[in-house]
């Protein structure tokens, strides 16, 4: 800074009273009923802004500008579709649910996402975390053991498979419906704000926990064994003990498959990030390893020669759609009500990484409404719960999709595998899908590279990664949202309730305070004591903010209180006696002299305490009932051994809690209330002036 | 204030790093390792004031003014043994085990806390919150529905008392001795403070909630109707519902004692209110309705005549101590959680009115101590949790205790009563305990008086009050208490979540700036937009934090840029066509000339728009990382449209948080933070002065 210009100012010194008196304080204050009057209200204009706002596809594709998004968004939206099939396939065996269903979740949704969502960027589908969230609860109501049936050839109890599938569709379709209104409904009463509280570390933080759920849900496929599940807390755990247990069993054919898959996507993979910037389109990595696959294993015969679990019967074209069994809602409200939670979190946070890059704007609530509707949909439509993928709205975003068209596009993709070529993977090797579903994650398994960045730029944001993934990892992704959700609110307890506390001093020539233990030249005004601390004052710190002010000021209050009623005591003791002695004489004392004698004892100060201490209350947020009761606390205390005790730098409505907690009264006004730190100060020395004065003229 | 004497400042304008220079920012600061080293140093005195901390009794009892506190704490202690005998039986019905427990719970433990506690007036034993509580556990896991057995006299099964009381008192005794470990081991590790959640409003909430349970659960032993036991979450309901089913079937003679207790003990306590200036000692209201009770119970026969249920079998002496089951603990542990928060935050809330009141200190981690001790001995000795009567307490002050020796008296007056004449008291109906409890909860009922109160002072304190109410009835003290604490807390960060958001304005001649909407006297500085939230800025809302600024200021950050990006894509492709024409023609453009065109693009304001925005950040309490991202982002996308953008007013700790959350760089220095908000404004309108300077000169 190269300007000398200065800072000059001349004024009085201004109290609260003051300050509302040279500013004119207004009083009207806006009605509630004046507020939902003005939402409300209703008018043509109106109605088709709110018409155009709840289907966004209305106010865009006429607008459409064909020659300038067409070709991006139909080599995008191919691209895109082309993942969807084997993205939607490997993730319908984490739903646990066949894998023709994963299909029909990357087309009805998509398209619904297509009339009512506001981003233009994000792949709209099936998405890893909510598939394995799926997964959960279908393992959970319909285990293996409810559908067991004795086979007489073999003489062993064998899965009835088909109906045990059957049933988890409707265990799927109905969560995903219930978890779609749940949207709905949060859109429509303008809950969007939920996801504040999936703060960045934590929503890393849970996706890299919830990455180890699906991992571990996959490495029965990638070693052909299958071990029982288990649900409920700490059920990773016991998986992951049972699957150690179980490798002895391992299919070698099948890990053969896996080893091969992973190792060749990698290294293709490899070569995309390589060749990104000489080919326009990626390498259809995913697609390609399908392919072969499906080649390989009809060729081979490895499902029926090696042992190896292909993926089965696949219909072709798509089924009626039924109404979800009501009778289930009661058994999967809470997953459902989770997985809403964490679908709108994944798909508003990347939304909105797009919106920020290209300058427009997601509409929060309606994306809640659109993903609300997509969900419903689809569970009418035999879907599971969709989200948005990260890795395919990259390649959306990256082979030139513009708008949602690509979406679209995908979608018909898809239209066309389900209704013509979906058959032909049914040698697929499920081995396959779940190398797919590993390579998939590199990206959030790279996230724990966030715990140092965050350690060392905040640590308690790194505190909430850390425990969000525990908890995640320990709990399961639903209730371990819950747990960190909740964990991440208490830090911010934590926060303010162990605040610095600082005596401030002044930066010498100038109206400026900083606390003293953090600058060497800053100097305590002589007879005042500036009191701050650094967090705002309410109940889970007001006893801590009243012991503070005590241990900083090295008066020890209680202390001198009790000490003065006993000399007090003494003193009305002492002057009982006398009383009764002078009664005794027939001489009465003149009762206007003891009262004289007491005030004199109420206003005594001593000469080594502060004359006046300052409580700057400018970090103060709200004060709650409590915490007016602290203030008013040290008011009284300090008062009574005539130290006066004074606020500075108080909010409007800090002040307006003043005013309604009862702090003011008779004796205490707002002239007690200064503008800044500088203003009382200046009016504590200045007081003092006048009191020595006055007692120098008394003398 | 009538002193004019007047603010007057001459200086330089100050940001935060003209502040480190002009007054040394010292960069010592403890060592973690060090504060740890400081806090575990051994010594001899240290160790002497350890053990007087741990053992209080041993620094007070040997400076006992026996001739100045003896009378009054004998008389003291004589009153409060005489109320245990009638209130510990009442308690005891509520816990659901024989009276006679009830005594044994005034006397150990208020042996043990006579060695251990701090707190001189508060009188430790029984109290209705805590047995309510204890009922709630011994019903659960001992039910009547587990000791039928077959009468074969009557052709009907009957309850088999005597072992289900026996099972009872175990479970009591382990959920007690539980308790005393929770709070043992909280005390150890300092968690004191934990008691700082439980604010007043939730207090009294909590316990008038707590009330009803009370009341709900002796209507049986009013009305003489035994319903059945339900227990869970809305179990009150239930019970309710159940009572009123069971009315037509009350004993008369029963409700006959009930009604007539009830209306002596209430006319009694008006008495004792209106003479308790002319007595000393107030009259013991219960203690004569106990006896009154059993000598016309006995001498009518109650028992047999009329049905009324009677206290029973009061054995003589003390029983041998008895190590809790510890199989009991994995089914109690939860409640004993509970008990223990519960009885120490009565039993501390207590204690510091009555500390304040003489000015003295207790010592919460102590207090914690003490009481964990009380326990978990008393459950070794058959006692069931206690904490402190507010009844108690009163008496005990107001009959001129002065110290703990008040409560060990009182203890005494139990022994004696246990060892010879408890077993007088066998005739006593069990109804008269009831009504003795009902007229000791008058002074909770009171506090539903604090709704209105609260409601003018705080809204959200009414809410917690209310809520924590709620919550008690129907989940039950122990879950309802988790839940209002949880509740409270979700208030703080509500009223962090929904701050307001406003332009301030100068106050003409002054350098305080106020909410534009609040005064009316306030002028906005041209061309500088002075921005505050009322709040912290951190996860929860810093996204609206970004929104408001774009709102408040009315520039569409989003719109602008966006448009600003189309038109330099329109530039850069004109320009590429013009050097391709060029490149055609022969002729090369100097890249040092576009380039300036580039920067003058970047540099160019909107005349409509404001030259700098100011975020005045003194309300915040800390940064997180998303918190120093959202000021980054607004930094960033009002600097690319011209806007600069400084903040003033941070705490030092912000200011750490913003050096390790990266907000500064290279271009960003930490001269774009400045003391107060007028030395931001000065910064503003000077270099806008040289800026517009400049620009004159150049034309």
């Amino acid at each position: 800074m190269e300007d000398q210009t200065g800072y000059s100012v001349h004024r009085k010194i201004l109290d609260e009273g003051s300050v509302d008196e040279m500013a004119e304080k207004s009083e009207s204050k806006t009605l509630l009923s004046e507020k939902v009057r003005k939402s409300v209200r209703c008018s043509g204009p109106r109605l088709k802004e709110c018409l155009l706002r709840s289907v966004p596809l209305l106010s865009w594709l006429p607008r459409y500008p064909i020659r300038e998004n067409a070709l991006g968004d139909m080599i995008s939206g191919i691209s895109v579709g082309i993942m969807q099939l084997p993205q939607g396939m490997a993730y319908a065996l984490l739903a646990s649910v066949p894998p023709v269903f994963g299909l029909y979740s990357s087309f009805y949704p998509v398209l619904i996402y297509f009339i009512f969502g506001t981003s233009k960027h994000i792949s709209i589908g099936t998405f890893a975390v909510i598939s394995v969230m799926i997964g959960g609860v279908t393992e959970r109501l319909a285990p293996d053991s409810d559908f067991m049936i004795w086979d007489n050839v073999t003489n062993s109890s064998n899965v009835d498979i088909i109906s045990r599938d059957a049933e988890r569709v409707r265990v799927a379709t109905a969560v995903t419906f219930l978890a779609g209104i749940f949207q709905i409904l949060l859109g429509l009463v303008k809950f969007g704000f939920v996801v504040t509280y999936l703060s960045e570390p934590l929503v890393r933080g849970y996706t890299t926990g919830a990455a180890i759920h699906v991992i571990v849900s996959q490495l029965k496929y990638t070693f052909g064994i299958s071990p029982v599940r288990y649900s409920g807390p700490l059920s990773l755990i016991y998986t992951v003990l049972e699957m150690c247990y179980l490798i002895p069993e391992t299919n070698i054919g099948t890990l053969v498959v896996s080893i091969v898959t992973i190792i060749s996507l990698i290294l293709t993979k490899e070569l995309n990030a390589y060749l990104s910037k000489k080919i326009p389109v990626p390498i259809p990595v995913e697609l390609l390893a399908v392919i072969i696959g499906t080649v390989v294993s009809w060729q081979v015969n490895l499902g029926e020669k090696y042992g190896v679990d292909v993926v089965g019967i696949i219909p072709s074209g798509f089924q009626p759609p039924v109404f979800p069994e009501v009778s289930l809602f009661g058994q999967v409200i809470g997953d459902a009500f989770a997985l809403s939670v964490v679908g709108y979190g994944i798909a508003i946070s990347l939304g909105r990484i797009f919106a920020l890059k290209y300058g427009y704007k997601v509409d929060s609530n309606q994306e809640l409404i659109a993903l609300g509707l997509s969900n419903s949909f689809g569970g009418i439509f035999q879907c599971f719960a969709i989200s948005c993928s990260m890795s395919r709205s990259m390649v959306q975003e990256s082979t030139g999709g513009k708008t949602q068209v690509a979406g679209a596009l995908s979608a018909i993709v898809i239209l066309f595998i389900v209704l013509w070529i979906g058959a032909l993977f049914e040698d697929l090797p499920k081995a396959v899908l779940a190398a797919i579903i590993y390579v998939n994650l590199h990206g959030m398994m790279k996230q724990f590279l966030d715990i140092p960045v965050l350690w060392k730029k905040n640590k308690v944001d790194a505190a909430i990664w850390v425990a969000t993934f525990i908890l995640t990892v320990l709990l399961n992704p639903d209730i371990g949202l819950a747990a960190s959700i909740g964990f991440s609110m208490l830090t911010v307890i934590f926060r303010t309730q162990l605040p610095t506390y600082s005596l401030l001093g002044q930066i010498p020539g100038t109206d400026i305070y900083r606390p003293l233990e953090d600058y060497n030249q800053v100097t305590q005004v002589p007879g005042i004591l500036v009191f701050r601390s650094s967090a705002t004052l309410y109940f889970a710190n007001a006893e801590m903010y009243q012991d503070a002010v005590g241990k900083k000021s090295g008066i020890d209050i209680a202390k001198i209180l009790s000490a003065k009623k006993k000399q007090e005591a003494k003193r009305e003791r002492i002057e009982k006696e006398n009383a009764k002695k002078a009664k005794k004489k027939g001489v009465n004392m003149e009762p206007e002299q003891k009262d004289i004698a007491f005030v004199e004892l109420e206003a005594e100060p001593e000469p080594s305490h502060p004359r006046a201490i300052i409580l700057d209350l400018s970090p103060v947020n709200f004060l709650d009932t409590v915490g007016v009761k602290a203030l008013q606390n040290i008011q009284r205390d300090y008062g009574q051994i005539g130290i006066e005790v004074v606020l500075a730098g108080c909010q409007t409505g800090v002040v307006d809690n003043l005013q309604t907690g009862g702090f003011f009264s008779d004796k205490v006004t707002n002239s007690c209330l200064f503008a800044t730190i500088h203003d009382a100060v200046l009016y504590c020395q200045s007081a003092r002036a006048q009191e020595e004065g006055a007692a120098m003229t008394q003398f």
